[in-house]
């Protein structure tokens, strides 16, 4: 209450740039600034149909991308370029100047921009996909993992990935971070097992799955036609549906005393290995 | 006080069995518990020289592979197989049960196993390794990366891996952790660029980069002979010294929006790439 008294009493002595500046958001009891903080929760994103894009690179991909932006967070003082102001003006949205203690709380990064937008979720469906080379994520748990894999899937010009049964939804915080904004620049649809494996059965797409048991190594199979790499969870790997089900199964070498790579290294490889037969 | 107090007085009354139970560390003020939070701080760990060893799997990989184990906190509630008591007798070192309060103090995971220990570190020279493929890294600032190149070096089979100018100590324990125990399994050297460059001189392996500015994909440079695949900071890449006498630089296809991979993913991609066509 103090502090928003000051506030009022600062504004009446100050130039044009100082009052600006001291109507900024300097109040962690902001409405604004705990909806934001609260997004951070899955129930809170699907009960909003919000989420969070953080950072220049993020939200550059995310406006290129098409993706509505509700409310932007920026402070200046944290700006790493000069680019901000040209971005924050495409972003469109409310734009609300935070002081650096407020902007840090807001922020889910070890070294914050000074931009945090609050966007409206995009839901695509199986038939807005188009294309031959799709990735089948199953249930990946970590969303960190799941972010390097649409980062992967974009390097290597993947038409689309379908996350299956999801365990985290790809709105999550950290599969925006994870994925440096290519969740924007790729198709990415949320679906389940049974409408996707109808979708790909309709359009005479290929399954490919990874196992320790197949006979044949990754490199030995050919990738070059219609082909959907599907991954499993990190503990479990894929689900008997997707399993015993997938076309083609495939071998990566494991010459050491692992007996798996992680989730995202395994579908990198047999990404860049499906580019590279397809030149 | 008064626990320990009370502790001393249910002694007196109890079963063997229950004595085991009270005499376990019940206190977060031990100043073993202490010692051990500690060792998160680099700082600890190098005036130390000892590292933490979290889970069944990263243990079991370090006995495996000759770690020196000082101290063993366990917790039995959080055991989640049978063949944690045969991996503690092998284990050897001083046996600390804690209970369950105590133990998720100590541990740096979501999900414990009942496993975590202090150990001493090991510390490889250049004149320890032999072999024709190797992964340099050069100034990996992120432990989940450097963690998941050893993963996926050990996958690959790679003769051994040269940390050049470290930033992040290979003695991190989420290194130790995304490495899910490889870090014990190959050799890991820590070594400054100058003497890892004369080594490969003298040597005669040649050092391969990825640079988007290279002319050549990474599929269409020969890979057999014997080799180092250098890969360089996150934010940065690799630094003009490795960079500008690099033998082979390559570019890895970047089809989509982003510039680059993350670097595991890249080291990952050129590992399997060297595998495949060294056979």
């Amino acid at each position: 209450m103090d502090e928003e008294f000051n506030r009022e009493d600062r504004l009446l002595q100050q130039s044009p740039e100082e009052e600006l500046m001291a109507r900024r958001v300097i109040s962690l009891q902001n409405e604004g600034v705990k909806g934001a903080v609260k997004l951070r929760e899955r129930r809170e994103r699907e009960k909003s149909d919000l989420f969070l894009i953080e950072g220049y690179r993020e939200l550059l991909r995310a406006v290129d991308g098409g993706m509505e932006i509700e409310r932007l967070y920026t402070c200046s003082e944290l700006f790493l370029g000069s680019n901000e102001g040209a971005l924050i003006d495409r972003a469109g949205g409310e734009v609300l100047e935070c002081n650096e203690a407020v902007f840090r709380k807001l922020s889910y990064r070890d070294r914050p921009d000074g931009l945090l937008a609050v966007a409206k979720q995009r839901h695509r469906k199986l038939d807005e996909l188009s294309g031959s080379l799709f990735v089948i994520a199953e249930a990946i748990e970590k969303p960190g993992n799941l972010g390097t894999i649409l980062r992967s899937s974009d390097a290597t010009g993947v038409d689309g990935v379908i996350v299956v049964d999801r365990c985290t939804d790809v709105h999550n915080p950290n599969v925006v971070r994870a994925s440096v904004g290519t969740l924007f620049t790729i198709p990415v649809v949320e679906a389940s097992s049974e409408e996707t494996l109808e979708w790909l059965a309709a359009r005479n797409i290929r399954t490919l799955a990874a196992t320790p048991a197949a006979e044949k190594s990754y490199t030995e199979v050919d990738m070059t036609g219609p082909l959907a790499i599907v991954v499993g969870t990190e503990q479990l790997g894929l689900s008997d549906k997707w399993m015993e089900g997938a076309d083609l199964k495939v071998r990566i070498p494991m010459r050491g005393v692992a007996d798996s790579l992680n989730v995202a290294m395994a579908t990198t490889v047999l990404m860049y290995e499906a580019l590279r037969q397809r030149g």
